[in-house]
């Protein structure tokens, strides 16, 4: 038995990471099908962990949300440049999932409890980080976590490509310093 | 003949007066019927200067890229405030007008000539005081002008109040100093 739930959660996992880098393919049309391919698992297997693509893209998101705030790591260094690193990581979240963050953006103002919820956690996870970094005066005291969170989601929702966008993340990054004088 | 002119200026004047100030009331469903009320003139003379609300919505537009285009001035003191002055007038007429900057934010990838054109008016006015702002050091010279307004119309474009807003566009707005160091 307990072989059989080792052998489960690897399937889950395999089928996450496989269907994980299918979205993250540029333009990719992402069946359940094509996911099961590149998991290298039968149809009845993925089934029986995600019975629709609903389900699949929630469990992803739900996933993608535990490893950001994860990342939001009090302990990792100083607390300024840990929170800009946690932002381009925020950033990187939304510019680079495709489908997945679409589906958040879509979700954020619904009334969805996971899409809901999620955001709730990202600001939860993220506050912290904010209020060490503003505490040791690397980071201005007039902007909000939200108010932080929703111009760095509003610089990479600009359109153009990463070469394009990146100079003017850097800038929205510089903002955050302390104003002179 | 002449005096004829001069009534058939100022008729047009006021109707795009009184349309301007009817689309800058919140929530207004500006109809062509309302824009005859408030300029105080009958449907036969709106209906002389403006064949329908496509062209009076046109034509405003036009007369409020004309304005932003004239508020680039480069004798109007030192560039880098200038610059930011000319930035809020950028994100005020974006924030502020409504419809007509809608229609202007949904035609601006699009090839209608108008709008389309509107934003090479508005490039080729603000360009100037850019350069000579980074030529003083009072901005950063990694940006262009197409990615100084597109990082000011993606903050713009945040949902929320003004008093929610405000703080993010001040902070962009730093963001354009030269990084330290």
């Amino acid at each position: 038995v307990t072989a059989r739930r080792v052998d489960a959660t690897r399937n889950r996992e395999r089928i996450l990471q496989a269907a994980r880098s299918a979205f993250s393919d540029p333009g990719a049309d992402v069946s359940m099908a094509e996911v099961a391919r590149r998991a290298g698992v039968g149809s009845a297997t993925l089934y029986r962990n995600f019975r629709d693509r609903r389900e699949l893209l929630t469990a992803l998101y739900v996933d993608e949300i535990d490893q950001l705030c994860a990342a939001a790591d009090l302990d990792a260094g100083p607390p300024g440049p840990a929170l800009l690193a946690w932002l381009r990581r925020f950033s990187a979240y939304f510019a680079g999932k495709g489908v997945v963050a679409a589906e958040l953006l879509q979700h954020r103002a619904g009334d969805d409890p996971v899409f809901t919820g999620g955001y709730t956690r990202i600001v939860a996870a993220g506050r912290p980080l904010l209020l060490a970094a503003q505490e040791a005066g690397a980071v201005r005291t007039d902007l909000t976590l939200e108010q932080v969170l929703d111009l760095v989601a509003a610089v990479t929702r600009i359109p153009g490509d990463a070469a394009y966008r990146e100079p003017i993340l850097a800038a929205a990054l510089d903002a955050l310093r302390p104003p002179a004088g």
